[in-house]
């Protein structure tokens, strides 16, 4: 590793200094903006040395806490430390740290959960409040003060920006061959100066490969070589393979009535293993010559990147395994004009969106009987990541497809029930439902036609006969009979599971 | 009266026929679309008729039913008489009729309540199925077969090519000079082939003042001069008068802020008195050249036009009452270049409201302590009208804020919640709920934060110490404490009203 060789830029090779010095450079009441999304190209020292920093005010009875806004998810040496030591009193948009969540459910962080493609408007509109200091990793810094991105774009563009003050992790485990993958759109503006965003396609370029950053700004640099949280994803297990199986052969049914081209459309694919399997079995169908555009580039799009069947692939963030970025630095050269990170303002805006005719494909917690899909919230009132970026993907895709598997923690919870205990994502937005079970296509159907097919396709076989009998007694005795509910027993199988473990 | 003047395309003037000899043209089973937006620029005469042939062939035995596709809510002619006599299978996207609402929710007529942004593309994309006919009201017929539109486009442009046969009615009461207040924007696509819409401002013109129409397809042409339903508006109630004053503080707050330009940013408004209300106050408010980008343009924007303080209005259809109609008549010459009616996939458009920044100003049913916002459904099961546009807006907004009394049903009902009984607009989607006793500013706040201000400021007095004692309960027994419930209690309310009249 060679410490100096990222830092290009002569002014700002002064501010070089350790995360201890940068940490202290933060006062407690500060909204600092992080980099980092999905466990990638987050701060991977000052936030540590933050933390010590607390913990040690903390102990002798001074309250130090402050304000965290992300991309996204980021990992335990950020969300995870400065959980541990409480020192978040308000974190932004979106997390899926253990300990943070933790805190969250005890009532003792507040969180607000955000469209990601809303944050960096709501801070640059200034309904969040200050931000005061941006914490932003990068690969490398020019001559001329331009920063090379790291393995995840997210909101630094806005938070470099938008704070009066500026730290920089320069990580030299980044790869230098990032240079020139990243696209940062400064063509952004504010009502009523906006401007239509001038991409037609998944792989058109419309930026800057660097993020730019006043260097007057600059308080502080920390060189680091630390690696990526990376995920680790278990190879798809039945279940999953299962939910792939069911959404290719819907795919295949789709294409055969003329209503997606033979190479699809751009898919988006949310996090984790069902949306790894659902990439792996891509790998063994029949579409070539796809693209995608999605939030989070996982293992199984770069499988599909490599085989060819995918030509190109559009994100904010990586969220590899070790495996996979083994195999991505093997083959970087050629993958090299196939990727693309870009903000997730882009990356996530309604109107690109909308405009290429996303397939999006995300994960839930439970849906209800008649299409409305949570993606938060566990027993309606314990929060487990967030919205993300579901619902910029759901509204406005060409197709939205929510897929689980039907039972939870051990088959004591049906993820099928009568009424969702929290709602992320309406009736309206939500065309496909997919579990093990099967498939539910909920197109041009009203809720008592969902029902039926929502219980027959995707409900567990064990929790079928008790969703029958709700919306049979509910289409009886309902006080309207649109979206036929008893009201005294809509949640009454989450109260049992709260009462006795089982649904 | 001169009924040939209007159609002066010779080809079709041969087709001209009695609306019994253009009904017997519409097949049982047919999915029809019609035209019609807020009970203006609706077929007049088709549906009557049609309506006496299906009750003839229910006496006969034979069940005649069709599939009602509109643009949004039409009028007593169309959706109350087709109602009436059991004729309509299957009923999009939006209604507000009552015969139409009772077999809804009686369980006698199937409903599918769909963002209006939504419907265009999903008719495209083949998601609802085959559209037979189209129904659809004009002003004229220009000599080569081009179609003057009538006081609302909604999805005409969508119906006149999607449908295989086209049943035209040219309403001479629709006044001639409408011709060119229109701008049906040619240029939507499927994906993989969409393009940017060319709209920078809410006054630009991107399209043709014509509906274009294979003449091989009309079928039929009928000959009407019959007048739009109209709304009637009440003159605004103390009430509605209160929620428009804090809205209009709040605005001025914004401006001061530095959050809001002078003349603020484009507004959407949704329909009804309280709409109206907010309308009246701006017209005797500080904001000068306002525009508007919303759905429906009602008394309260025409009245906004007159006195200058607005400078232009977009919307997809006029929603006048029979006084507010005079006075647009007698000054259309004056609001000709300033009004533009636009195809509802334009006006509802995320694409453009997102980029304007749109100001969106809706009515609700009942908010709950969290944010979470219900438009659709009372007691969770009834459907009262539909989403609408609600969700195009509130999502894509700059600001989004919903309204209603604090109470309904003579204060037997509360508008404010614990949990609301039906979602359609998540937490993530409202940033301000107003009623008459206040405006809660829901920006940057976690959901206990929001539940604090929400009752404080917005629930009536009658009913705060039962929310404050929910939340405290909830806050310390709630599984998880971060959108703190109790499941066996949160849906209560609704239930004690059903069964006792009182929340
Ligand atoms: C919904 C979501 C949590 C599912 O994640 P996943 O990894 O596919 O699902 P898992 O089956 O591993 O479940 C995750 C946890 O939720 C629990 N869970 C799942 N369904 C549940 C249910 N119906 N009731 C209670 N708990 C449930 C699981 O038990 C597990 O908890 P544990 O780790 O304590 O055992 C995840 O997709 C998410 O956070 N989505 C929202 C954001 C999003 O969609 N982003 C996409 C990017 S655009
Ligand atoms: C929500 C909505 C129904 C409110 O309409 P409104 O005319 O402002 O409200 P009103 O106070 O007149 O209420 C309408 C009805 O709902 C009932 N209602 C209102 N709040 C209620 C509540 N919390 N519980 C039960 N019923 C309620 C009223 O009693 C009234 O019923 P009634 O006619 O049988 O007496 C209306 O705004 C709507 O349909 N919105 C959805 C579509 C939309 O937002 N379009 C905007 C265009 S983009």
């Amino acid at each position: 590793m060679n410490k100096v060789s990222r830092i290009h830029c002569k002014a700002l090779q002064s501010k070089i200094m350790t995360a201890e010095e940068a940490a202290a450079l933060i006062s407690s009441g500060d909204n600092v903006g992080m980099s980092g999304f999905t466990g990638s190209g987050y701060p991977k020292a000052v936030p540590l040395a933050l933390a010590k920093r607390i913990e040690t005010a903390n102990s002798a009875g001074e309250k130090f806490r402050i304000g965290v806004w992300t991309g996204a998810s980021t990992a335990p040496e950020l969300d995870g430390a400065l959980a541990k030591v409480d020192g978040v009193e308000m974190r932004l948009p979106y997390q899926s740290d253990p300990t943070c969540r933790k805190r969250i459910n005890a009532g003792e962080m507040e969180y607000i959960d955000i469209h990601l493609s809303h944050v960096a408007q709501f801070v640059w509109f200034g309904f969040l409040g200050k931000l005061n200091i941006a914490v932003v990793e990068v690969a490398g810094i020019l001559e001329d003060g331009r920063l090379i991105p790291s393995s995840s774009i997210g909101n630094n563009k806005t938070w470099l920006e938008q704070a009066d003050k500026v730290i920089l992790e320069v990580n030299s485990w980044q790869d230098s061959r990032l240079e020139g993958m990243h696209d940062i759109y400064y063509g952004t503006n504010l009502p009523p100066n906006r401007q239509p965003i001038p991409m037609v396609h998944p792989h058109d370029r419309i930026g800057d490969p660097y993020l730019h950053c006043d260097p007057d700004k600059v308080i502080a640099i920390i060189e680091t070589y630390s690696p990526d949280r990376n995920s680790d994803f278990s190879a798809p297990d039945e279940k999953s393979r299962l939910i792939a199986g069911h959404i290719l052969e819907f795919l295949e049914h789709e294409v055969k009535r003329g209503r997606l081209p033979k190479n699809l459309l751009p898919l988006q694919s949310g996090v984790g293993n069902i949306a790894n399997a659902v990439m792996a079995g891509l790998n063994h169908g029949p579409f070539e010559n796809m693209t995608a555009y999605t939030e989070v580039l996982q293992d199984g799009m770069l499988e599909l990147l490599h085989s060819g069947k995918l030509v190109s692939a559009s994100a904010t963030a990586f969220s590899l395994s070790d495996k996979a970025l083994v195999q991505l630095y093997a083959h970087l050269d050629e993958y090299k004009d196939k990727i693309i990170l870009r903000p997730q303002e882009i990356s996530n805006h309604p109107e690109i969106i909308r405009r290429l005719g996303v397939i999006a494909m995300n994960g839930m917690i439970e849906a209800d009987i008649y299409g409305n899909v949570n993606s938060t919230h566990v027993m309606g009132s314990a929060i487990m990541n967030g919205i993300g970026g579901s619902g910029d993907f759901a509204r406005n895709a060409y197709i939205s497809i929510f897929m689980t598997p039907s039972q939870a923690k051990d088959g004591q919870v049906s993820c099928i029930v009568p009424m969702v205990s929290h709602v992320d994502h309406t009736e309206h937005d939500v065309q496909i439902l997919v579990t093990e079970q099967g498939l539910a296509d909920l197109r041009g159907l009203s809720p008592t036609q969902r029902a039926k097919v929502i219980i027959e396709n995707c409900a567990h076989p064990n929790f079928k006969p008790a969703l029958r009998d709700y919306h049979k007694r509910a289409l009886e005795h309902s006080f309207g009979k649109h979206t036929p509910h008893l009201l005294d027993e809509a949640l009454s199988w989450h109260q049992r599971y709260l009462t006795t473990g089982q649904m």
